[in-house]
């Protein structure tokens, strides 16, 4: 569900100047174009308030895009999009981006139903050359462009802007190291937030700390228009080594030049006339190859806080947290309720008072603290908590590593960007049996950020893997009882996916978890007719499905697997001898849980003789951004869905039988 | 199935400069330290002989083991194993820590059924600390390793052995940038084979080049033991400074100290004195953080093949090709046959010839070049071909750059390497319906390599995604033909899954392949009773089957369904329609081809009605290094247990019906 919330923008720095709104006559980059370069300041502070005005509709993310509103303005003023390509990495940052390229008129439907989407989309608009939901690939994707134009000898500007928690993963390094030796003109704009809310994490970010904190940075920040001068760049060898020395000692940035970029930086990312200055002088250089440009800039720059805020965010520190996601957010105004858990709180609750009786339990995660809870973990054992940044697969064989040396390592990452890590989970963990407990939050659809963060292909992507327990919790007690039963299996690597939202009716207990018997489920309402082998949170909708029934005189039986592997096979014979119509239901794609009940039940022999089974299964199509009630809507998998697709089965036998 | 072939030894300069043989004496690491010092070299010696005689034997990686002979050596002289625990990445490496370390009785039984396997397996020797046949986890699991160790209050070493080659991937770097802000003592080593056989690629290996090539390594390679004294390493944090510059200026290596790694290199890794020297000072130095050594060897050192190799590796170019890996060498003996060709070869050559009609095709690949075929297109087009080195991710959404660019990228990776680009398969290419061709060679089981490269999983993890087409070809001709119809998808993402191995039979066409309608199957023989839907390459096994059945008055249809997805549902309709049994066979997991046949049949209310339906896949169990055929023979996926599974299933029903 949409969060809103109300933010007050009296104190903003924004176009309240007088005079009519810029913004106004800005629909796209050919009018922004028009604006004499003096006023693109007041434009930017437009930007500003508009995205800060949408924000407060809307939900979403607020810190990022107000961090690059200058930026935004910049390019779009030297480039030619969307001939020149701009990549928005995780493209949560491009609201203003949005707001400037034909959209302002429908931002304030961003991250609802039908309306904008939350992040970059190309079937959205011309100017959102690529997608972007998970982070860290802007640069393999300017590469492909780069190259691409090359090939097709067009002369089109490629720009990529990462920003500086994105460039710890892996694949943006990758993506360095492969434009670092190609002749491909490219321009990287790093965008480092020298405010960035999350806590120093790597070694890239103190590398890039040092340049910005250096005395020479300071000094050189009010001669940048100076500093564009270097360009174009010399081509003498000895002249560009010397040169990259120097300004190694100097600025650092030799990183960079030893990746093969030429490094220009760091520059201040709100000095509009400097932006555009260094831009053009980039655009314009005849060098090929590619260039970094290091652009410093405040998360959340030019929002402040009302001193009451309203609403839910009353506990919200001011400034600060205004440059959390809506996730954060979101989170921190549910921990309010005191009567109201996420599946999230109560996974971290459970794992606390897990560590408390063993301290051989750690935390892992990949610059998700907030989002899996464990910035709870951390308070109470900040040294058994680890956030390695954006970077799941090491995440993940760290978390082997871990498990090697007698530790119990819990690895929450959100299932989604499990997939990054999908080749160490098999080849360093499943495949060692080494007892690492992932965590996959939001399993199944996620609400309002849509199809690229849907946990959709967890179930179909483990419980192929040979040996790893799979857990899903139909509700916040069997989640409290399943991280206790990952403490319990020592043995071999486990799983618990759960998905985004609230675990009604949840009330913490005193003691620790119960232990499962691992591949057991259980029945939750004996019934006839019909099973439905639940796996998951549609538990609720199951019984609700059941309640809509009972007019009907349909009484089904309802059984809560609790495990997609290993299966309870004895369950499932019994229920399949014993009822006419068998229904899986899960939040995951086909190929998982299901999937797996049907080919135990083939190979078995079951339905030789006549089963009216059917699973029900997010459909074969990815599925927009909407609140998740009407994505479940869109899916098929709520109450009604349930009920009807049981009475059809029944039909179908019913029919049949009249024949 | 494993390749053997003979290298002549006779002018290795190993140990058969009189006295007995060194290594005899050696079974452990516990008996290397009680040889002095200045007689490692002729251990090493004897190591090196030994390794290139079990190869010979065995088959195998030789070069790889070759470069880091005298540094296995030394790392057990100066370090403690296994209580200190040395991990080798991508372990090709480790057949000279093998015989080191209790298993050089062994040794020649390396790759082959039952015996070694061709990597680390931590089941297999307390002294193989962590498993590896994928690259560039070492450094995130020596991580876990020392930051457990430390938790522990435990005091042994933790060193990761890392190729220039495995460097590339984005994890070690997130691993780097993770270790290099932890405090916690690492050692890792950077081994730079300075005569690599990849062409140089990228720009981490340009600037490793560039360390190596300078006038200031050639001077100071004689001076490492000054250089040794570096340590302890000095504390005083302006010193410091003033000493990362001067070395970064004089030596390189500021990449790795701004990743805040403490650089001691370049040394020459062939040189044991030095070795040992460094590593007792990087070992006893009570500095906390990581230390980076970059040690310079050259693969397949000590290597000289005979003039006249025998067998199939006389064509082989001397020196050169012996650093090659076993694949690599058996591609190349395969090509001597020009009867039989691969399916990597068809792959390539049927590409080849789509290309030089259109020009927007181009080639993609993450070092796996001669692997899989692409080293033929290259040559064919080499402005048109991209190896980005060892580096999955970026492969795959720079394909997706292109493929907005208007080209026909095909990203060929095997199967088991596939799993490190899931994400971005997913999220940058299947969500946003690019075009990207995906080739995934090596599906399947595939021998002598093992489990780690097994590609198992690629029917389920794809499956599953929405939009996406995925062939199976059954034999060449149908592989020849998926080639061209990939070509011919411009709308949306397609992937061809094939295995290792020949495809017996096939004769090269002239003209290019023909394009096969979308998600239509083909019956390849009418039968009844029982229906065989087949997926890929076991047809030969199915076909085989039906020979064996004749004998029992048993003719089953077979039908090749060729897609995975979308699938043929008219064909499976109407084979389950007139069959009693029907049996779904291919080389992958559950939650594949057969479980999305199963979704299908199930929710159409097919199984209402009774069907005796029997998915043949891998079963649920890793299945370790043998040859391909009993590989197979253990999955129960070979003629007889076709055969022995369609009586069974008739049976079923005969005894059912006399009931």
């Amino acid at each position: 569900m949409t969060e809103r919330f109300k933010l007050s923008s009296a104190n903003n720095n924004s176009a309240d100047t007088g005079g009519a709104c810029l913004l106004d006559s800005v629909r796209n980059p050919s009018d922004l174009k028009k604006i004499p370069l003096e006023d693109l300041q007041k434009l930017a502070d437009d930007v500003r308030k508009e995205t800060i005005d949408t924000v407060s509709v809307t939900g979403g993310h607020l810190g990022a895009g107000l961090g690059v509103v200058e930026l935004t303005v910049a390019l779009h003023y030297v480039f030619d999009t969307p001939k020149d390509k701009v990549i928005w990495d995780v493209s949560h940052q491009a609201y203003p981006h949005k707001i400037l390229t034909n959209r302002r008129d429908r931002i304030r439907t961003l991250r609802q139903g039908g309306g904008l989407s939350g992040f970059c989309k190309r079937s959205e608009s011309e100017y959102d050359a690529f997608g972007a939901g998970h982070s860290s690939t802007s640069i393999s994707a300017a590469l492909g462009f780069a190259v691409g134009r090359d090939l097709n000898n067009k002369k089109n500007h490629v720009v990529a802007v990462i920003g500086d928690g994105s460039i710890t993963a892996g694949m943006a390094y990758e993506a360095l190291n492969n434009a670092g030796a190609s002749k491909s003109k490219l321009i990287v704009i790093l965008n480092d937030n020298d405010m960035s809310i999350s806590p120093a994490i790597g070694a890239m970010h103190n590398y890039l700390s040092l340049i910005v904190s250096s005395k020479e940075y300071r000094g050189l920040r009010s001669v940048a228009k100076e500093f564009a001068k270097l360009f174009p760049r010399k081509t003498t060898k000895m002249a560009k080594k010397a040169e990259k020395y120097a300004k190694g000692m100097i600025m650092g940035g030799t990183l960079f030049e030893e990746l093969g970029f030429y490094y220009v930086g760091p520059i201040d990312g709100h000095n509009m006339e400097d932006l555009v200055s260094i831009l053009e002088n980039v655009r314009d250089d005849p060098g090929e190859g590619p260039v970094l440009i290091h652009v410093v800039t405040e998360k959340g720059k030019g929002y402040q806080p009302a001193e009451s805020a309203p609403d839910k965010l009353h506990a919200v520190q001011p400034r600060f947290n205004i440059v959390k996601s809506i996730e954060e957010l979101e989170a921190e105004a549910e921990k309010t309720q005191p009567d109201v858990m996420t599946y999230t709180q109560v996974f971290a609750q459970s794992l606390v008072k897990e560590a408390e009786k063993d301290s051989k339990i750690l935390a892992i995660t990949a610059a998700m603290a907030s989002g899996t809870g464990l910035d709870l973990f951390e308070k109470h054992f900040p040294e058994r908590f680890f956030d390695v940044g954006i970077a799941e697969q090491h995440a993940v064989t760290f978390a082997a590593g871990l498990a090697c040396e007698g530790f119990k390592p819990f690895c929450a990452i959100y299932s989604s960007f499990m997939q990054r890590a999908y080749d160490q989970l098999q080849h360093d963990v499943v495949l060692q049996k080494l007892p690492v407990r992932f965590i996959l939050d939001r399993a199944g659809l996620v609400g309002a950020d849509g199809a690229t963060h849907a946990g959709s292909f967890d179930l179909a992507f483990l419980s192929c893997l040979p040996g790893i327990i799979i857990m899903a919790p139909s509700d916040g007690a069997e989640l409290y009882n399943m991280v206790s039963t990952a403490c319990a299996i020592d043995d071999i690597p486990s799983a618990i996916r759960f998905p985004r939202g609230n675990a009604t009716g949840f009330v913490l207990p005193e003691s620790t978890g119960s232990i499962i018997e691992i591949g057991k489920g259980r029945i939750v309402k004996k019934g006839s007719g019909a099973a439905i082998l639940n796996l998951g949170a549609r538990l609720e909708e199951c019984v609700k499905a059941i309640e809509m029934l009972k007019a009907k005189g349909v009484t089904p039986t309802l059984a809560d697997m609790r495990f997609a592997k290993p299966l309870d096979y004895d369950l499932i014979s019994e229920l399949a001898d014993s009822h006419e119509v068998l229904i899986t239901i899960e939040e995951g794609s086909q190929g998982g849980f299901g999937a797996h009940v049907l080919h135990y039940l083939a190979n078995k022999g079951v339905l030789d003789r006549g089963l009216k089974i059917r699973t029900m299964t997010l459909p074969d199509v990815y599925i927009e951004h909407n609140t998740q009630y009407l994505q479940y809507e869109k899916a098929g998998l709520n109450a009604k869905h349930i009920a009807a697709n049981i009475l059809q089965a029944l039909g179908a036998g019913e029919m049949r039988s009249c024949l």
